[in-house]
């Protein structure tokens, strides 16, 4: 089975993604983000993205109900349903899914999170309990394996629930690592607005054409906050039997074929 | 095979219908609406919802790509996902889904709309080619019954996919009574901000409890035109098979229980 990840850039060429993966010969799953759409979101509603910075000096989103509730429309709304509309119309069954339907990714939950909140001028951390984030820690591999016997292809979407049934936001580099694990995933591509991981993250033409998997940790160097996670995500996704890991550009006219032709980042 | 069927008002009681639904020993499917939410949504974006008016005085929603974009967000993200982790909170293994995925709801698109749209001082009728609506004319009750089967409970959300693969706006309560033909249900609750029908929609105390299938017609007179609604899609249900379908209050502490136990309206 194929892991696809399309981050959530607007730049990302969806028309030609879809295309692509009407050539794929093996059963596939697809998770993607929305990361953009969901800035674009704000600015239409004239609200702020608001971080919790950690003592450490680490910024992570300060994720509140009412930030959930924009989160849940953007990702499992309108990204999720415009791409099972597009995949629908090139002859592909998808359905789109939640981490929270039929407990498809279960997280846990960091309760506490100490931080100072954007805006917060006491510049003193506090003790934060309704940001609402965690981590993956299983995934409903029954359900996966049901839609994609049964002829469909689930297109997968953050956030997740807790163990207490708690919505929660979750890292999607992450979740993709937990799918590998569960799913014996051998092969992903993850799709983004780069040609894969560049030296200089400014110059398109410093593009790393292979990595050994053994070699993440030291191209770390390279790897601006979003391209961290990347990393972070594929160690753990090799730790859990990953073998081969093709980093692409998202805007090209053939992103997948283009990825697995050697034109990325390929880590194995 | 019962099917629930819930307005889209804010003001229902979704603790108490979830709370509920762990006492039905059926297997079931819910469908929902969101349509005040949506009006919520507008009011935060700023943005108005344009009807269009036919020759003949008949409205309907002006459903533009963009109009459809807000729709997907409150529909299938905020509303269905939110009513997802409730139910997951009571123990049900919910999955959320649209008429889009796994080409759930097929409609037939209305390609062309005459009428004048909302702002139009011109007068005239005009042929609107850029509305996405459809009426539903078929069910995927395969995915329907797989995922009962395997322990799960559908819930579904407007739009759906015309046959053209197009995403279309629906009338849910059309869609109900394909689903009740479709998968043959005979039994049916649909909850809503009132306590049943009324003789005089401003008084509660008009409530009719109960009518023959065959006086539907007959009983137009006392509806409002989202009542009216109802009563076509009831009409449609009870040629689809259907044998009760109970209208009760879905802002009560046990909405369904409630209107089970005979005090909203019931028709059979």
């Amino acid at each position: 089975m194929l892991l696809i990840k399309l981050g959530g850039s607007v730049a990302l060429n969806v028309e030609g993604l879809v295309k692509d993966l009407t050539n794929l010969n093996e059963p596939y799953v697809v998770i993607h983000g929305a990361n953009q759409y969901l800035r674009d979101q704000y600015k239409r509603l004239h609200k702020e993205e608001l971080k919790i910075t950690s003592p450490s000096g680490y910024k992570s989103r300060y994720t509140t109900q009412e930030v959930l509730d924009d989160f849940l429309s953007i990702y499992c709304g309108l990204v999720n349903k415009r791409l099972v509309e597009k995949m629908q119309q090139q002859g592909i069954n998808a359905i789109g899914l939640s981490g929270v339907d039929g407990k498809l990714f279960v997280a846990k939950r960091k309760e506490k999170i100490i931080g100072i909140v954007d805006g917060d001028t006491s510049g003193k951390p506090k003790v934060i309990t309704d940001s609402y984030t965690g981590r993956v820690i299983r995934v409903n591999k029954d359900l996966i394996k049901l839609l994609i016997k049964n002829g469909y292809v689930p297109l997968i979407s953050a956030p997740a629930i807790s163990e207490q049934n708690e919505i929660v936001n979750i890292d999607n580099d992450r979740a993709a690592a937990i799918l590998v694990g569960n799913l014996a995933i051998t092969k992903m591509i993850s799709l983004f607005e780069a040609p894969g991981l560049l030296e200089d993250c400014n110059d398109e033409s410093t593009l790393i054409k292979e990595i050994s998997f053994g070699d993440i940790d030291e191209h770390m160097k390279f790897a601006n906050d979003n391209m961290k996670k990347k990393l972070l995500g594929a160690r753990e996704a090799f730790a859990n039997g990953l073998q081969e890991l093709y980093f692409g550009d998202g805007r090209v006219e053939h992103p997948i074929t283009n990825a697995l032709a050697g034109n990325g980042t390929l880590i194995r």
